[in-house]
Order: C-alpha cells, then sequence, then structure tokens
C-alpha cells in the first residue's frame, strides 16, 4: 500500500497543506488565526485563492456576495454545473483546515480534471465561501446562504462588535447591497454540491479510516438565555441572595448532564455577567446554548426538557429566565446519489489488486454545521469527511496528515467521474 | 415613642437624605451611580461635602491622598482626635448610601457638637475617604490605607480600565505621588475611629430594629480562579471535551454548596469566557471568588475544602485549575470601649421614662468590609450599623428610613459624648 517514491497525489497534497499555511497568515490577530466576512484579509485570500483557481484553467470571479467563484466548462457551454465548495472564513483562534481545506482540495480537483483532456458532461463549479462561521456579525452561512437564495432582508441591520452594520460592510468592501440577489444560483444550473472536509470529530480517526461519507448534517438550534437576579453586595448573607451566576452555573450542568443523557451535543459558548465585579453579587447572566442532533426531533425534546429543568432551578432560586431562540436549521439529509458517488470515489483510493479487502466505507452524520446545509435548499449535497487529529477544530491544533489528504483529492475526483459516468442520473 | 411634630433630629435626618440624593447625581453613569476614587466626580464630591463640613463650623482640607477631611477643636488647641469616617466612592450601579451615609451623619453630628457650646476633651475629625470600594484600580480601602499609613509602593503600577495608572490618576487629581506619605496618621494623633454604616444585611429588619453594634469585620480572602481545558468546535462528541465552562460551572456550584455548609459567604462576582463564542466549546474561563467569615480560622478551613473539591473536578474533567490569591484581610475586631459606648449611644435612642423596657442593643458581626479596618492599623475602631431595607446593597435599591437616620444621628452623638463623658479612658 505504499511507496517511497512521493506519487502525483503527493505533490498535490504538499502544495495543499503550504497554501493552507499561506491563507492561515491572513488573519485580523498577531498570535492566532481570524478571517471574518468582508474584512481586508477576506479580500486578501479572494485574491490569493483566485489566482490559485485561474492557474489551474478555471474563470474566476468574486460574486455579488463576496464569494470567490470559478467554472470550468463540461463537454459544450452553458452546461449545469457540479459545484465544488466550502469556506474560507474562520473563528477565532481557528485552525488552518477548517472550511480551507475543501476549498484547496476542490481547485486541485478542477485542475487535474481540467488538465485531463476528458471533460465532463456538466459543467465544475468552485465556491468559496466568505461567511460560514458567523464570527463577525454572529449569523452563520451568510456567503452559501447567499447562493442560496436565501438571503434575509433583516441581516442587513447586524452589526459587529464595532458597530458596524452588515450593510456598511458590504459597501466597504466594494459590493452593492442591493445586489446581493444576483448571487443566488437556480436549481437547474446546478448538478449537486460537494463538499469535502475535516471530520471535526474523533470517529475515523478512532476507526483508523482517512475518509467518510456523511450520511446528513445535524440540524443546530440556538438560544440566548438570560437568568435575572438581584445585584447585591457581596457579604449577604445566603437567604437573601438572588445570585444569577449560581443559577447559571447549575443551569450550565444540568444542561451538560441532560444533553449527554438524551445523545445530543450541547455548548454554552459565551457567557456574560452583570456587573461583572469581584464584590458584587451577579444581577444578571446572558449565555448561548447550541443544541445539535442528527435527528430534530431528539433536538427539539431535549429543549423541551432542557428549558423545563432550567425553568425549575429558576424558580427555585427566584431568579427569573428568559429564552429567546436565535438560530435555528433544520438536519439536512445527504442525497444517496452523491453518497454513492462519494463511497465509489473513497473505494477507487483503497489500493490495487494487491490491497487487502476493504471494509465498505465508513458513513457517519455530520454534527457540526457547513455550507452544504444553505446549498440543500437548491441542489443534492454529498460530503466527504476527511481524518483530523484528535477531533480537534475551532482550535490552532486543528490538523491532517498529508497522506489523508491526498486520498482526500484522490477521492473527490473519483467521485466526480463516478457522477460523470452516471450523468444524467438514471 | 411617635411625635407628630417634626423634631431637630427629623430635621438632622431630612437634611442627609436630601444631601445623600444629591451626590448620587454626582456619578459618571447617565443610567445609574459611580464615582470612583481619583475621578472628577470624586473632586466635585469632596468639594461639595468640604462646603457642609465648613457650614458646620469646622476646619477643613484634602489630604495627600484625596480623603476630605475636617477637624474641631476640643477644649483646647492640638488634643489626640476622635475620628469619624466612611467614604464617599462607590461601587458601578451603586447605591446612595453605602459609605455616604456614614460621612453625612458624622458631619451633623460634629455640627451639633459645635452649636452646642459643649467642647469636647479631644478633638473630633472627620474623614471622608475617596476609595474604599476598590472599583477603579481593583485594590480596596485605597483611601484609608494611606491615613492608616499602609499605602503600598507596588499600588502606584495598578491601572484602571483604560490603561491609566494609579501614579498618573494621582498627577490627575492634583496629588503628588511622593507625598501620599503626608496623609498617614500617627496612633498618638488617635483616641479612635467610629464609622456609621447601613448593615448590607437583613438582621436589623428581621429584628425589627433600627440599629446594631459591630462586633467585629469579616475577613475576606479574594482568589483569581482558571480553568484551562481546549477550544474546539461545539460539535465535538462528549468523550473528546474539555470544556473549561462546563468545569467552572461545576466549580460553582460546588462553591456555593460548600460555603452554605460551611457557614461562610462566597461570592463569585466575575467570570470571563475565553473564546466567548456562541460555537466554539471555551477553552479557557477565569472567575473571581470572594470569601468572608467573621473568623479566620472558618474562612482558611474552607478555602482549603473549597480548593481541594475544584481539584478534583477539573482533574476529572481534564481540566487544569489554577489559583491566585489577589487579596487577603484579616477580620477586625471591635474595640469593647467603643462598642460599649456605641452600645449607650443606642440606648440613649430608646425613649425616656414612658418606654417600654428594651432588649440590649443588638450585637451584630459585619460580613462586608469596611474603612475601619483599614484604620484599625493605627487605633481603636467601633461601627454603629443602620437597617436597610432587604438587606440591600451595592444596588440602586439601597433604601433607608429618615426616622432610621435620625436615630442613627442621635446615637452616634450620644457615643462621642460617652466617650468624652470616660476620656480618657479608664
Amino acid at each position: 500500500m505504499t511507496a517511497a517514491v512521493p506519487t502525483v497525489s503527493d505533490a498535490d497534497a504538499a502544495v495543499i497543506l503550504a497554501r493552507c499555511e499561506e491563507l492561515a497568515r491572513h488573519s485580523s490577530l498577531t498570535d492566532g488565526i481570524e478571517r471574518t466576512y468582508l474584512s481586508a484579509e477576506h479580500a486578501a485570500v479572494n485574491y490569493r485563492v483566485a489566482g490559485w483557481m485561474a492557474a489551474a484553467g478555471l474563470t474566476t470571479w468574486q460574486d455579488a456576495a463576496g464569494n470567490q467563484c470559478a467554472r470550468l466548462s463540461g463537454r459544450t457551454r452553458g452546461l449545469p454545473a457540479l459545484m465544488l465548495g466550502s469556506h474560507l472564513d474562520t473563528v477565532r483562534a481557528a485552525g488552518r483546515y477548517d472550511g480551507i481545506l475543501g476549498v484547496l482540495v476542490a481547485i486541485t480537483v478542477a485542475g487535474r480534471i481540467a488538465a485531463s483532456g476528458r471533460p465532463l458532461p456538466f459543467a465544475l463549479e468552485i465556491a468559496a465561501f466568505g461567511d460560514e462561521e458567523g464570527t463577525r456579525f454572529g449569523t452563520t452561512l451568510l456567503g452559501s446562504r447567499a447562493v442560496a437564495g436565501t438571503w434575509l432582508e433583516s441581516w442587513w441591520d447586524l452589526r459587529d462588535a464595532s458597530g458596524t452594520s452588515l450593510r456598511e460592510a458590504f459597501a466597504a468592501f466594494g459590493l452593492d447591497p442591493a445586489k446581493v440577489g444576483d448571487a443566488a444560483r437556480a436549481p437547474q444550473e446546478l448538478v449537486g454540491y460537494l463538499e469535502a472536509h475535516i471530520e471535526q470529530g474523533p470517529v475515523l480517526e478512532e476507526e483508523n479510516r482517512a475518509l467518510g461519507v456523511v450520511t446528513g448534517i445535524a440540524g443546530a438550534r440556538r438560544f440566548l438565555l438570560t437568568v435575572t437576579g438581584s445585584a447585591g453586595h457581596s457579604g449577604t448573607p445566603w437567604p437573601r441572595r438572588r445570585d444569577a451566576l449560581a443559577g447559571a452555573a447549575e443551569c450550565i450542568t444540568t444542561i451538560e448532564r441532560i444533553a449527554r443523557a438524551e445523545g445530543l451535543t450541547a455548548t454554552v459558548g459565551h457567557l456574560r455577567v452583570f456587573p461583572d465585579a469581584v464584590n458584587v453579587i451577579p444581577g444578571k447572566v446572558e449565555f448561548s446554548l447550541d443544541l445539535r442532533a442528527p435527528d430534530d426531533a431528539d433536538r427539539d425534546r431535549g429543549w423541551t426538557l432542557i428549558e423545563a429543568a432550567l425553568t425549575d432551578i429558576c424558580a427555585t432560586r427566584a431568579l427569573h429566565l428568559d429564552s429567546n431562540q436565535v438560530h435555528e436549521a433544520a438536519a439536512v439529509a445527504c442525497s444517496p446519489r452523491l453518497r454513492a458517488a462519494i463511497a465509489a470515489g473513497i473505494r477507487s483510493t483503497e489500493g490495487g489488486a494487491e490491497a487487502p479487502a476493504e471494509p465498505a466505507p465508513r458513513e457517519l452524520p455530520s454534527i457540526a454545521g457547513h455550507d452544504a446545509m444553505a446549498i440543500a435548499a437548491i441542489t443534492d449535497v454529498g460530503m466527504l469527511f476527511v481524518r483530523c487529529a484528535g477531533g480537534i477544530s475551532h482550535h490552532p491544533d486543528e490538523s491532517v496528515t498529508s497522506a489523508d489528504v491526498a486520498l482526500a483529492v484522490d477521492a473527490l475526483e473519483a467521485a466526480v467521474r463516478a457522477l460523470a459516468a452516471d450523468y444524467p442520473a438514471r
């Protein structure tokens, strides 16, 4: 299964990893990676990625929402396109691969097909989305929702931490808010959407597999919860305390207990204390809850249990609980046709005649959200997962191996060829 | 016990409450009260309070640390002084009475004695301290520690939220850092220190008493605790999570449980999450712990229990716990001589011949810290507590009644007279 002489795939993987390193240097932080929507760093990576797209033989453009796009014609001009994509934006203190790897693998695959002399029966497009994480404006998937045509008018007034509205950020980036609709694609223009992405979980690593087929993407609900008590001097005796932080702490441990018992994934990632002084009992605490499950009904039943338990805790402590849902995304199933193509792509990487019989490719759900969730509104979606070290993501320690990246390129290319062989779909 | 016609004491109380309202308008906030050390508001209230001190017949000066001071001579010039004091600074989003009431009651008492034609066998001084709460520089009792001569050189580099050092703030206020030692008073200059203050607890209200004698002031220890885990994507499955906020939440509920069981007062008033994003597992959380008990040994045993429990919680969760003590104040006992004088003062307010037999004045500890803790380094201290509504303090809802303030003025005056009658102390 191994060769001492580097293969073309090894060389391609080395280029991809070097490009990940280069993009990581475009950051608003001096001591880590952060690249947000419509920032100067966003413009810089679009420019750099456009260059790599053009070098691969693709026609490039930045769309009306700031997504960096590219297209390779099929056998004839004007064919519908298979879209390959992921995102170039990051969370704060991010890793190098979440989103970025998928864009760069797609460019390499498109470059191979462009150079192959064997054009596809459909066009190939690449979408490098400008916002998936929602780091700057608090709402995720802005880039891919522009492409899906599900942009909401209410978003224009979202503001970043410095008070800049999304509308103002558009103008500052050189985009016309009135034209965001031009980024939207119609279902008939598309054959489907494939996204390669690091797993962001430990399954593939634990099972010693490089790649996996995503069955679907977990739905998420996000809430902003506010616990209100009464501020007071830190010397106040116990019976008179209405400590919002003590109550919130009990809420957080309870969320964890219920979510584990119910098989949900729950995260309290944001918390703020008011007035936040060493010698004052907290009068108010606000915190976020991100709740995910592969099945929407399981997730919704979990929220009902959590909300009831938190209401009880607050009532017992004479605190007031306020809960507001700020985001809801339904679970998205990957299309059987695209799952089969990705599985065929993975099988094609599993050695030649001398290879031992391999088990069927691992199928697994994605608990993390992805651009594919938004694009599912206009076309079938499929995802290829790549093993990442320790299941770690959204952290500087994100890591992939060059060997796995080489396999991902081979598998995604083979998946595209498998779709072509079967096109139009039977 | 009641009179339909307002008494002199009623009128004095009305003036004091009107002055509390007036000082409350000197705030750095538009929607609440905040008055910090060496701020423009500090200068403004010193000027206003100096005017009231002068109108009461006292000689006034601002000392080398920005405390507003006043003196009324005794029978002869140059006698040692009984100091009456409290503070004019506030926490953020404060009430109107914490500290301020004690200064204004002292001014009224001094004015009555000045006008009485019955000079004391000692001088009377008033100290309106500029910093007790530590709101601006994070270290409490700066004003009274300057007077006590326990100022620390290391404080000069403390910085406020905007980066201004204490040294720079001194200069901006018109004070010379090199001369802060001039504010220090010697033990032989003082007869003792009396402070009137709202109770900041519910005991007097629950027992239907206006006033109480403080037995001592609880010692406090403050810690900055840091829980470190690993940031990660909010979709990360449970076995791979090292969630610093979930761990901190369990720590906070455990602190509450242990402190209640051990009879300690514990407050987590400050908490900050890193990176504090909805979709990222918290990698680090820092939070404060303020731990108090009337007895230092009880408090220290409680901290040992808490630290062991928190270490266990973090070990179980694969988190790292770091704890740093940032403040320690020993419990201070009020002097028997001054407690007796205050008790005599309270008894003198409890009606004439027609009054029913009153129980002895209530003695109770102070869980909150006070300027008296610092002044105890140079002279005996005693404190008079005034009932406050609901035990609430450090909150806009702080409230006292005019009738209780009238009794406080009468009791403090009578306590001063009782000390005079017994002076020099037997």
